[in-house]
């Protein structure tokens, strides 16, 4: 038994979205219906219709940045009531008993957390993303969007928030800290919302000056061009935490020597060739070249509290998605970095019909 | 006014070792002089008066793994009296004033800390290191050896023992953590004594086998052998911290890969080459490559004492430098592995008159 409900579709690698009827299972005891509101739409969305990462299984509908209400609940359900403010992000389940899922780190889950779309749920039905008017998710991956957040200005929170809340946590960001967040756009302008609030000191960088203004207008004290040569020398042994939220190939070294010693770099994006960097940069000053991995569904909840607590949602643009061939074009722009900061489709314009 | 003292000198690069008298400072305030009893020989010695890392300055007293007996004291020196068992390692000086030398970091003294051989003195005098029968020393960079360490076994504490404790101890080596130490040598065999003390699940990895009871001795509860690929691929997402300890060039990404979600790679040696790792090796798992610094003053002294309170010292041994080229001999043996695991000069032997 399902229930059809409008979505955009990518039928194969290479081809326009289209809108269509997309099935939804019934609820299980554990289940909620989501009337999805907002959808962001993540760079991830474009490496995976595009088949730039592999394993693409078409077709796929995308979307793991999810905003909505509660309109339907299983009978065991106990989170949550019809009416709800909530979201869902990059994962739809996960076993829930290993020690990661227990500790609160459901995507290291030793099963394999089930991800958002182009993924098989644990009864081998392929997973459709948030690009729909309608989602059905165990209520234990759903997380509650608290008053003060717009529906609009949360949807990104579910990836490029939390994705850049972990490590901003887990690396100590806060007073006294000096942070740095390389590349201004979807991630990267979370990234300084998030540490600002936190209370670190923010410099921004990028390739050039361009975003300056905005950078300040997030919260960031200072902006870097990294094409100046003298201001990224002066930059040296200045930061406490780098987060690198680029996806192009950068020279790590350059990076890991503006951080102070004890300091860490931390990747949060996915360039296609390797990190290299010389073994004494990271010897001499005790320093890390890390990654970091979107977050667990507790620490989900907490960001979006923090949230709301600060004020904070994602600076975005809003999407009519009546004519798919916008969402398309989105797509492009967001490669070309043409976005700020973050697009937000209206999933109440996905209209099969049209 | 100077004391001579004799030492074992390199002329130049590619000379061997000559003994000498060597000059050495009459006591400033806050010096102690030091009859040093046994330096440990560290692969950094060889690198560097085979002028390995360039910046040699010829001659080169070497020796940063010095263990001996105060013999005379300046008149403001409150810690130590005559005939205090102490101990120097890399450092005989820092400013004792910036952010990391008030944090116990004086390894990243802002003003630079003067390395106890091959480094100017803040008054421009070459600093002459451990293979020698004397140093002068400020009180400040001076530690304890407690009662219950030979001073023999002490020696090698003073570098390979700090390099690799601080690692351990900053990234939670400890009761349910499963530690993984790459090289069984000088810096490797501590780990594995240091680690297994902490309480932790220690693994030993070497290109083969023929350390593996050694290394069980030692405190390891498993050795790998890295050319063996099924027992690499067995030991995938195994281990919550690797020190790798080896100086030549090894797959990072090889080595990441057997970190469980979370974990680190800590660098201690110096490879010739970059450490290169995919992006996404680091991503997914949160996991870090980093480096590590000997340690500071404050923390080589917790180690001394951690040593001497579980009964640990080097496992050495001892070479007679009557016969200078002993100790050319043993530098080649060091580059060939061939040295179980620490060599440690009885200085006593050293006879320019020989």
């Amino acid at each position: 038994m399902t229930t059809t409900t409008p979505a955009l579709s990518v039928p194969s690698a290479g081809a326009p979205f289209e809108a269509i009827e997309l099935e939804r299972r019934d609820l299980r005891d554990d289940d909620v219906r989501i009337d999805i509101k907002f959808a962001g739409i993540c760079h991830s969305d474009i490496h995976t219709v595009r088949d730039e990462w592999g394993a693409a299984h078409y077709p796929i509908v995308t979307g793991h940045e999810i905003a909505g209400v509660v309109s339907e609940v299983g009978d065991a359900v106990t989170k949550f009531k019809v009416g709800d403010r909530v979201g869902v992000g990059c994962l739809v389940d996960s076993c829930g008993e290993c020690e990661f899922c227990k500790d609160g780190q459901e995507m290291f889950c030793t099963k394999g957390a089930v991800g958002t779309y182009n993924a098989q749920n644990y009864d081998g039905e392929w997973a459709a993303g948030g690009y729909s008017q309608q989602i059905v998710v165990t209520e234990r991956m759903v997380v509650r969007i608290p008053e003060g957040i717009e529906l609009d200005e949360a949807a990104p929170l579910l990836c490029a928030g939390i994705t850049t809340y972990s490590p901003l946590k887990r690396w100590g960001a806060g007073p006294g800290k000096k942070v740095a967040v390389v590349g201004v756009g979807g991630l990267g302008h979370m990234a300084v919302k998030l540490a600002a609030a936190m209370g670190a000191e923010v410099t921004t960088l990028s390739r050039s000056s361009a975003k300056a203004d905005d950078a300040k207008a997030l919260g960031s004290s200072r902006h870097i061009a990294t094409s100046d040569a003298d201001a990224m020398k002066g930059a040296r042994a200045s930061f406490d935490l780098i987060i690198n939220t680029v996806s192009a190939d950068l020279d790590m070294e350059q990076y890991v020597k503006l951080l102070r010693p004890n300091g860490a770099l931390v990747n949060v994006g996915l360039p296609p060739s390797k990190l290299a960097v010389n073994p004494g940069s990271l010897i001499i000053g005790n320093k890390s070249l890390s990654g970091s991995n979107i977050g667990g569904i507790g620490e989900t909840q907490e960001m979006l509290d923090f949230c709301a607590e600060h004020g904070i949602g994602a600076t975005i643009e809003t999407l009519d998605a009546s004519d798919t061939t916008t969402i398309d074009a989105a797509y492009d722009k967001v490669v070309a970095g043409d976005v700020r900061y973050r697009y937000v489709i209206d999933t109440s314009t996905i209209s099969p019909s049209a």
